[in-house]
């Protein structure tokens, strides 16, 4: 992956501005290149590790352009987390509340538990707990999922599904929190119990108005 | 109080592993010493930014007894875990389940909003999410919290207050969890508020039998 996306052709100092060049073009080949090789080091190296040239070696991508279009280590991060939100999938639609929530714990839980991305969520939360453009962008990117997901919340709202005046973004949140506490916080194995659990436990407090 | 801590007197080479001294005397001051300059520059320069040389000076220590005793920046902060856990107060005792959980979320929210505590989470957290002996120390943090308050529960239970066989630590990390999500992950402020849903929410679904 890494190999295929690598620009041999890279010239550090052709205009490479955003709108400068068609989607899909030249720099948008050139952040994909950078952005893996950033998520890349991240799961083998951690945050604090981050060297923009070697970053910049690995993409393929010449140092001027990483420097100029990046800035520097949490600017990369910053635009992962930004590229992370956009590529992320919608939410699910499966026709019942429980079964959406479901959905969405079962993926929390792959992502964390995945040998890639886990290491990646654990890298962008130290990176987020060390810097200020780094919190801002992991604030974003979760906004973003719960902006997204909030949907499954307001159309369970319109089948009666759950108390009139739920607030969608606290039941999302409330099925994700007990997953992320275990992997960032208690540091406790993360199981399907878990997911299980933590839908359960969101449903019954939606349905006793906890989140009006 | 970094200053009244000062041990002006540190002879780097004396004997003082543990049990050489009785508790209390030089070894006990040393590690207080110690502990409060890596609190101190957890909450001004972060993690990475740990320097065991300047922890010696801050602390008015030998290096050589910091370096001997700790071996790393990394032992620095799972021992400072380790003292946080045996300084950590008792669970509360109000008479009901209700008011417990809420002394417990009121006690997290001041913890985490307090000006000085704050960013020593934050610390450790990021510290957990680079390092694996950080880590274990934040995890035996968290175990000794839960267990201390698992008692609440534990209680409520004997008086019929929750159905039986409900998970007592279950219970608490789900009063905890939705603030350290904010805190942590989403990076969303926290307020009060946040604090009374989360007992709401953790008792309603304790009530409908989600942590059995």
């Amino acid at each position: 992956m890494k190999q295929e996306s690598r620009l041999s052709a890279d010239a550090p100092d052709s205009p490479d501005s955003p709108g400068t060049v068609r989607p899909g073009g030249r720099t948008a080949k050139v952040r994909a290149a950078v952005l893996e090789a950033t998520r890349e080091a991240l799961v083998t190296q951690g945050f604090h590790a981050l060297n923009m040239d070697r970053i910049a070696a690995a993409a393929g991508v010449g140092k001027t352009t990483v420097y100029r279009r990046w800035g520097s280590a949490t600017g990369l991060v910053a635009d992962l987390l930004r590229d992370m939100a956009e590529q992320s999938l919608p939410a699910a639609d499966t026709g019942s509340l429980d079964g959406d929530l479901r959905a969405n714990a079962e993926l929390v839980l792959a992502t964390l538990t995945d040998p890639r991305m886990g290491p990646v969520f654990q890298a962008v939360i130290a990176a987020a707990a060390c810097d200020e453009q780094c919190a801002a962008a992991l604030h974003g990117f979760y906004a973003t999922r719960l902006r997204e997901w909030a949907r499954v919340v307001e159309r369970a709202a319109a089948r009666g599904e759950v108390p009139a005046g739920t607030d969608p973004a606290e039941l999302v949140r409330a099925v994700s929190a007990p997953l992320y506490y275990r992997f960032a916080i208690s540091r406790e194995p993360l199981t399907g119990a878990d997911a299980e659990r933590a839908v359960t436990a969101a449903l019954a407090a939606a349905r006793a108005g906890a989140f009006i």
